[in-house]
């Protein structure tokens, strides 16, 4: 079990299992321990459970993220009778507030005007041109990639702006469910990322890094999009080919990306990136600061010992991933 | 008449009266129309209006300005018949996205953190004590000081980020005007200003520039406000203490400042301070672009031309200041 998780919460699992910290056995007593392990609860997928140790883990049945991220997990390697649970819904608010966070920003050109201010540049008259390239949101289009929590949050966000609202789902359910989606249009299936992105002055993209989504945004999508645009994205970097946007970011000055997430080398997320992209005035990159508030609310762990607890009490879990998402990806 | 009115709104003043734009005279008719000019339909104040101009302008009964503000105008040499109108309410919409623009900028650290990034501080854990001081919206309180148009815009978009809203308004009509200020609280008279800075985690300031609101935050009203609190300033610079909040930021970096408005020097706003406010990563300032992204839309000409035919076909003029909040100001 992960070290995020407090006293308080250790106790409400000890009424139903034996509970660990990894961090506070030995490597005799964890290796032990790890082979009677039924239930996982982790973070960022630590290293010592290679894939050796996987193997050795034969009563292993469940795993619950806190990150509501579950590309990280090596799901080559783990048996099928294992269930994979996100943390779905966890980060929704905070996350989702950044990524509106994020896209004001861009949309305002807060960043690149500050710093051409900073850099000596004091004259009004130098920014005469400026306005010509701030999106006002009230009335335009907001494309949301992806409509789980974080993307019914941003989508909410989005109407208080006056904003049109498009949301492509794979989930025909979840468009339909009352409550979330009011106001917004659901678009699904082929040549719908395509239509929303031709017809968004906003993107969002907030869907999981799989092996379906990733590099998803290539190329032949930033060409269909917007030349003015604003992409934001809020889920994982490699949703986006890096050196597409590069090109794309330096051939239309007017389009714009603001991203919390970066893409990952060797498995792990890098702010090292392989073209220099906080050299252009149209990028805006915050250092993946999203989660960690929510962590910081307590609700993310709260809510993945909840499930713990109701697969600890033969409950059906919530937020069970579909393996066959993954099963290619990293 | 300023160059911002286009030629189809300069033919439905012309059902009116004579209309002249004043770039297109030459000097001595430029004079000479003066003489005989009613009214004056202007953006910022043009120079050749210096007061002895004005003691000339003997038929001068009313003056229209293109912006929100009217601090530019110099009331001392206006004779008591010039009605003035400000264009209240013109920019409501995009200055009110920009303010909020800069709010979650400064509150989700997008400026520090990707400038910080851009430096090369390119590992995560560097970051790690961020997430402290990044302040979730939702829950929290915002204060609005001064609720005319942009106040109402930027209480409505605290409101639908789940923001309990406080607003100080001298005006009790306004408070209870049906429609806006829906889930807002309303202060007024002695001690609501302190009352409002302590119990709020965001302050925007939308109150016009007069003698008496100029320097109304110094070093007292930010010494009670809350130590990590956002400060965002939409009106006009010298509505805050310069000298003040330099100090009172680089005392409390939790605190935060940001601006899309500067202080004035020789009656001039300029980007020129008297502190290097933009070596301090708890200020974010854009150099005044949220007004001229409303002039784009054509609202604050359409609206300014709307009043002054109201004026011309002797109807009551809307927007008329107060003369006694500016007599003393520059």
């Amino acid at each position: 079990m992960s070290d995020l998780v407090g006293d308080l919460e250790v106790r409400r699992l000890q009424r139903f299992a034996n509970v660990y910290r990894s961090s506070e056995l030995d490597k005799e007593t964890l290796a032990d321990r790890l082979r009677q392990t039924d239930a996982l609860l982790i973070s960022i997928w630590p290293e010592f459970l290679t894939d050796e140790r996987l193997q050795s883990m034969k009563r292993l049945r469940f795993i619950q993220g806190i990150l509501v991220g579950v590309d990280h997990i090596p799901f080559r390697a783990l048996a099928k009778r294992v269930v994979v649970c996100s943390n779905a819904g966890a980060y929704s608010l905070e996350v989702g507030e950044h990524a509106f966070g994020l896209l004001l920003a861009a949309a305002k050109r807060v960043v690149d005007t500050h710093n051409s201010v900073a850099r000596g540049k004091t004259d009004f008259k130098e920014f005469r041109g400026t306005a010509d390239d701030i999106l006002v949101l009230r009335g335009k289009t907001l494309g949301v990639v992806g409509y789980g929590g974080i993307g019914g949050v941003v989508a909410g966000l989005g109407r208080s702006f006056g904003m049109n609202v498009v949301a492509l789902s794979r989930s025909r359910r979840r468009a339909s469910e009352s409550g979330i989606g009011r106001g917004v249009r659901f678009v699904r299936g082929r040549g719908a990322l395509a239509s929303l992105l031709s017809g968004s002055d906003a993107v969002v993209l907030t869907l999981p890094l799989t092996k379906l989504t990733e590099g998803v945004i290539g190329a032949k999508e930033l060409s269909v999009a917007k030349r003015d645009a604003v992409l934001v994205n809020i889920s994982r970097g490699d949703i986006v080919n890096q050196g597409a946007l590069y090109e794309h970011l330096r051939r239309n000055p007017s389009f714009r990306y603001a991203t919390d997430v970066w893409w990952y080398k060797q498995g792990r997320e890098t702010l090292v990136t392989d073209y220099p992209f906080t050299s252009l005035p149209n990028f805006v990159g915050t250092p993946h600061i999203s989660g960690p508030t929510a962590v910081a609310s307590g609700r993310p762990v709260r809510m993945a010992v909840e499930n713990t607890l109701r697969y600890l009490r033969g409950l059906r879990p919530k937020n069970v991933v579909r393996r066959s998402d993954y099963v290619t990806a990293r």
